[in-house]
């Protein structure tokens, strides 16, 4: 097989723990299933900031993007929370996002069986829940114009969201497929009854919609999508939304299947390039312990096999593994029901290259 | 006691139902308290747009702005839905919000015992909850400057969103003065990490509250708030944001309580004016049965003896009325456990009424 190159950041925090454990993965893969992977390291957010100066050196991006695909492990800490913003973690990743079109963030929110519990909703109402955000990532109120001015009642600040129909058309069409895939549902989300880029979002998706018979669809107000995740979590198969609406119901979604230490994501552009990460933080309070769970990590490696590569027997193979090893029982400390049972990062990578 | 003019207006849907039974209740205050009020009534939303062709006639206003206070019941319903901007329902909220210089949005969530089951939550994660979601009303995106246009991309959509240090200033000092009344925690959200008003949100939050030394300040950015109510909801005492971010927020704390149906709010300016509404919407499917909880509006009109007119008695009255029909068993049909024994709209005001 053709060799594929992978770029891989491991990042702040626990960052560098949790990439390990998906490298190992990678490399069981190559021995498995014959594929051929290169990686390449970058460094990238506060320990950027440290040796370069800034959170996405140039060597990084370039490294990026001769890359077939990004692993990222995780960025940021209290170290950098009071710098100035250009030397702060979360504008490299606006940056990186930018200078890779990575215009699609797809956020699965699953709930795993071992961890139902660990949600704060009532089981009856969570069962069933398997939902995807498909996040509008580099346009909207992040990327359109900021400034302070005098204004007439002092200093005031501006924030400008902007969408135009080819950001807004590209990735409701990609939802429409992704719901394809799926149980055939779309709900997108917006705020139309206020917002004049909510209008256009609307008007998009509806002259779409006939390309999609399909899939039923249905528009939802950003304010009762956040009740009606609540309300209703197992109803929702794919929401589509803009980028700020995104950012709050992905976390919402997330945090509702009590799995969040598990989820994995991915970040799209056009063509079949993406970058990889787990949907948790970078937890500056249990780095360096040798205790963190690798498998959101784990798990956005086989997002990538999967989204990327088209190697989904490898996708597979890593999703049962996983499965087997939770199934028998094997947890670290943030899932553990008696923390004194808990296994460390290493050995839950280990393990899950075992059964693969 | 001076006569209070209270401005009525009882909207679309189960408003006008609703109305009626915290009309009875200002009645009873009359008698039992010696207050006395004077009520006007305007017409506002859908009915408005029907009988006069705009959602908020001059008439309305007029009658509001005379007023020491607002009822308000609900506004809008299908038959308006798909009508242009102007001649729609919500147009006329922000229309009377904006011209009433109601900056601030105040909407309790609480959690009532005999709808503890309702919720999607958990009991014991629910146990303690009550919280306040103080929403900044009238600036931010929702009303700043929006446009179409043709751009190098083709058609765009812009939402401009400004805040200028007053209007941050006067929302997050009455949030304080909130807090100082309550528990003395303050959870200041924003996304300061992406947003220049965020930043500008922060820094002033930051200056003030040295002026709140017995105030214990969190900040809080919004995906992480969207995830943290979920988690530790009973944590939360009063959270201060900013429009569009508590659109969402409060919606999410008042769904995760359960009682959505009985939660009230008010929405304030300078001074001791302010228009008060029951949380949930106009219901077009029960209006006219008489089956409509008419609890959220009825707490509504305490609150508005309580901020607004400082009766602190009669508010108390209210209270312990609803609570002591509540404790009795009387449940009308979206909060009876046996729909078959629910009763209407009226007779739960009759009990109401009679127990204070
Ligand atoms: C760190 C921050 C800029 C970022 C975002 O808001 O996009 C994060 O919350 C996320 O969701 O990836
Ligand atoms: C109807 C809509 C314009 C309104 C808002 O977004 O403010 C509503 O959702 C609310 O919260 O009162």
């Amino acid at each position: 097989a053709e060799t594929k190159k992978i770029a891989v950041i491991s990042g702040d925090g626990i960052g560098p723990e949790v990439v390990a454990e998906a490298l190992k993965v990678v490399k069981k893969t190559e021995e498995l299933f014959g594929y051929k992977f290169e990686t390449e390291e970058g460094l990238f957010g506060g320990i950027a900031i440290d040796q370069k100066g800034t959170p996405l050196p140039q060597e990084t991006l370039d490294i990026c993007k001769k890359a077939d695909a990004v692993l990222l492990g995780a960025v940021g800490g209290p170290k950098w929370d009071s710098n100035p913003g250009e030397l702060r973690p979360e504008t490299g990743l606006l940056g990186i996002r930018k200078a890779l079109g990575l215009f699609s963030n797809i956020r699965p929110a699953v709930v795993f069986d071992c961890l139902k519990e660990a949600s704060t909703l009532k089981p009856e109402v969570l069962e069933g829940t398997d939902l995807i955000v498909v996040r509008e990532l580099t346009g909207g109120i992040y990327f359109g114009e900021k400034l302070r001015r005098q204004g007439e009642s002092g200093e005031e600040a501006v924030d400008t969201c902007v969408y135009n129909v080819k950001e807004v058309e590209r990735i409701v069409r990609q939802a429409f497929e992704i719901a394809r895939t799926r149980r055939k549902k779309l709900a997108s989300v917006d705020k139309a009854n206020v917002l004049e880029t909510s209008r256009l979002w609307r008007e998009t998706v509806n002259r779409i919609a006939p390309d999609y018979p399909d899939v039923e669809l249905e528009h939802v107000l950003v304010d009762n999508c956040a009740m009606q995740l609540l309300r209703r979590p197992s109803s929702f198969d794919v929401i589509v939304t803009e980028n700020m609406f995104g950012d709050i119901l992905s976390d919402e979604a997330a945090m509702l299947t009590g799995s969040i230490g598990m989820l994995s994501s991915a970040s799209l552009g056009e063509g079949s390039f993406g970058l990889y990460e787990p949907v948790h933080g970078s937890a500056p309070d249990i780095a360096g312990k040798g205790i963190a769970n690798p498998i959101a990590t784990i798990l956005s490696v086989a997002l990538m096999f999967r989204l990327t590569f088209g190697y989904h027997d490898a996708a597979d193979s890593i999703e049962r593994a996983v499965k087997e090893v939770l199934d028998a029982g094997h947890r670290t400390g943030d899932i553990a029901v008696d923390p004194s049972q808990a296994i460390g990062t290493t050995a839950m990578g280990d393990l899950i290259i075992a059964a693969m």
